[in-house]
């Protein structure tokens, strides 16, 4: 007989577009199942546990759990906190005085962690309960998974901004950097690519964390495309890198043999300062340079992957019933079926709370262009399913 | 009897997410006229002109047109230029030449200037031909006119940026900056407010450049919020200043007594460096500050306000409309129809060249709270026709 009590939900890390899809799932299924008593929500994550702040997600009516779905941020309010072994005491009382034996906690791998500690404390404690984690991350980074939700709605993002951005490039030329979220894997910064709809629509050129970051060949690169279209649009992983360090902090050698610093912590103004000192003169005497940081907006802007979201909903359903039906803690991970576009379905699978937490992993190798500077094309059978559709755009032969 | 001959359309200035629309209306709208008998685009605006660098713009298809007037952008390419006497003379040669009888330049208030340099040069050489300006920015800053084509869906991406901005700065707290683009005008950061569906949404700041900026209130408006919200979201003008000085120029006099001059000349980075190194030990050990600045994403990104691009559609028509009727040169201004939101609609009428050019308009005061820390409600009637519909979030009850 499945473990019968109350249930709560927590959101942590960084919140994405579709986050409350999953939140909407898990409540929805709850509903169904007379395993789940009362159904509460927990306030900024762990903390909210710890600080004894829920909320009743029994309340909520159908209408406004469909809005609460498509509203981006977590719903509940999220945290970044590891509890300690103390903290960890606080919770189960709490559990045990609740009577909560469902524990459901949407985010990355930082949260699986979280969901590993505390299931791993219950079981030692020998308090019986199901804790399980529910994918999320804009990063895509999570382990054991195909790809995580959320990922597809900030890769749209991202799309949609430089397909934008390429024709705002074109009309007024010059070289444009902008910088994506990815401290350490180049996963969204890859969708950039589905921008490239012409020959020469950008981006140009791609750097990920993944490849050491080359300033000579970086140089050349964005020399030999400028000298072509009179513009180059640049997608850069916050998280580049050269040798483990950021690249503002490593330095270049100079044609003087000079080493320069970056003055300027942010990537995106010391790029940009660079191209212009090391090609300003050569290329135009007024070369004209400008950064943008995609920043937050990337994974808040309310516009969804309707993949994305379809897939958000159904991990946190599924969560529900991979809980009660098997009565064991787990983290639901997702599968791709299908050979291409065309036949692009996903499924769910359980796999070890341990098998996600902790480590991440990055874009693969095959994805990455043999110098460093670009993203092959395979990428887009990949990406381009999560994302869905793009707007087309329009084109004047002869203007370059 | 119409002057007949041939035209000439340019771009020039920044780009909006809808001045193809308004290429468009102007290139569907000529050829229904036989006065305009071979219609070019210049590539790049006057430097084209002056480079010799037509499209014929005849061969575009109906399908090809209306893919067109939805991608941002430029189409033509665009241009940042004065021209010259000499410059003038050159390009008077190449209208003569080629029999050009039309010239129309869509921009702001800088390529209204340019329509009048190149209109009062061909007069005074007594070469008979009609210079139309036809009018966009998103800044809104044009002269005569209710509002400008370009600034309903840059304001849209930007209340639409705040919306699930907001959701995402709700979701883990601290303190949020976001700066929208507008060097001397406020209007587009005032868009901002647009995002306040319920009564602690942000921005619970917002900064135009039409005010001095206080670094002692802006510190303890920011401190109030925070206190009550634990989180605060504040909407900046690029442009915002302090005696007609970027503020991180002008420094600021600590509790100590000592001027700190910002270091970095980003604005998004100083401030959020400035709050962080004033408040943070006061209000959290850890405070959470963070900067984005929007940057050309939100006058390209892919999606246009309705009422936007019908207005840029129809502009680029009335310009045809009126330059053939009148035969004499101008421009087209927008005027309001109807006293409230229900009831919105616009017209075009013509207006002198000289009356749109160098000279721009500020943010009326009255939308402006006394504090110069807020916009008035007021100004949400004069902005959501121009924005349309945006997404309702939904809301958790007791989630702060």
């Amino acid at each position: 007989m499945a473990l019968k009590g109350n249930a709560i939900i927590g959101q942590s890390g960084g919140p994405t577009q579709v986050i409350n899809q999953t939140l909407v799932g898990i409540i929805k299924e709850a509903r169904k199942h007379e395993e789940i008593e009362n159904l509460y929500g927990a306030v900024h994550g762990v903390a909210g546990i710890l600080g004894d702040n829920l909320v009743d997600l029994g309340k909520l009516s159908y209408p406004e759990l469909d809005l609460i779905a498509k509203t981006p941020g977590a719903g509940l309010g999220s945290v970044r906190k590891k509890p300690t072994e103390e903290e960890c005491m606080s919770m189960l009382r709490m559990f045990q005085a609740k009577n909560i034996r469902y524990f459901f906690y949407i985010g990355g791998n930082d949260s699986a962690e979280t969901a590993y500690i505390i299931d791993d404390f219950a079981k030692r404690e020998g308090y019986e309960m199901v804790v399980y984690h529910v994918p999320k991350t804009i990063d895509n980074d999570l382990l054991v998974n195909d790809h995580t939700p959320g990922f597809g709605s900030a890769a749209k993002y991202v799309a949609m901004a430089f397909i934008g951005d390429n024709q705002d490039n074109k009309s007024l030329g010059g070289i444009k950097i902008n910088v994506v979220m990815g401290r350490h894997a180049g996963f969204l910064t890859a969708a950039s690519i589905l921008a490239r709809q012409r020959e020469d629509d950008g981006p140009h050129l791609v750097y990920v964390p993944e490849r050491d970051f080359d300033f000579d060949n970086f140089l050349k690169d964005v020399e030999e495309i400028y000298r072509k279209l009179g513009r180059v649009q640049i997608a850069v992983s916050e998280g580049v890198q050269r040798g483990g360090e950021p690249i503002y902090s490593t330095g270049y050698k100079d044609s003087h043999g000079n080493i320069q610093l970056g003055t300027a912590g942010e990537l995106g103004a010391f790029l940009a300062d660079f191209v212009k000192r090391e090609l300003g003169g050569r290329l135009h005497k007024k070369l004209r340079v400008r950064a943008d940081t995609f920043g937050y907006i990337q994974r808040s802007f309310p516009m969804q992957s309707q993949v994305d979201a379809r897939e958000a909903y159904m991990v946190g359903q599924k969560a529900v019933e991979y809980a009660i039906t098997t009565g064991k803690s787990g983290s639901v991970a997702i599968k791709r079926l299908g050979k291409d576009i065309a036949s692009y379905k996903a499924e769910t699978f359980i796999t070890p709370l341990e098998s996600v937490a902790r480590q991440t992993k990055s874009l693969p190798s095959d994805y990455i262009s043999l110098r460093g500077n670009n993203i092959e094309k395979a990428y887009i059978d990949y990406v381009l399913p999560l994302v869905g559709e793009l707007p087309k755009m329009g084109y004047i032969e002869g203007v370059i």
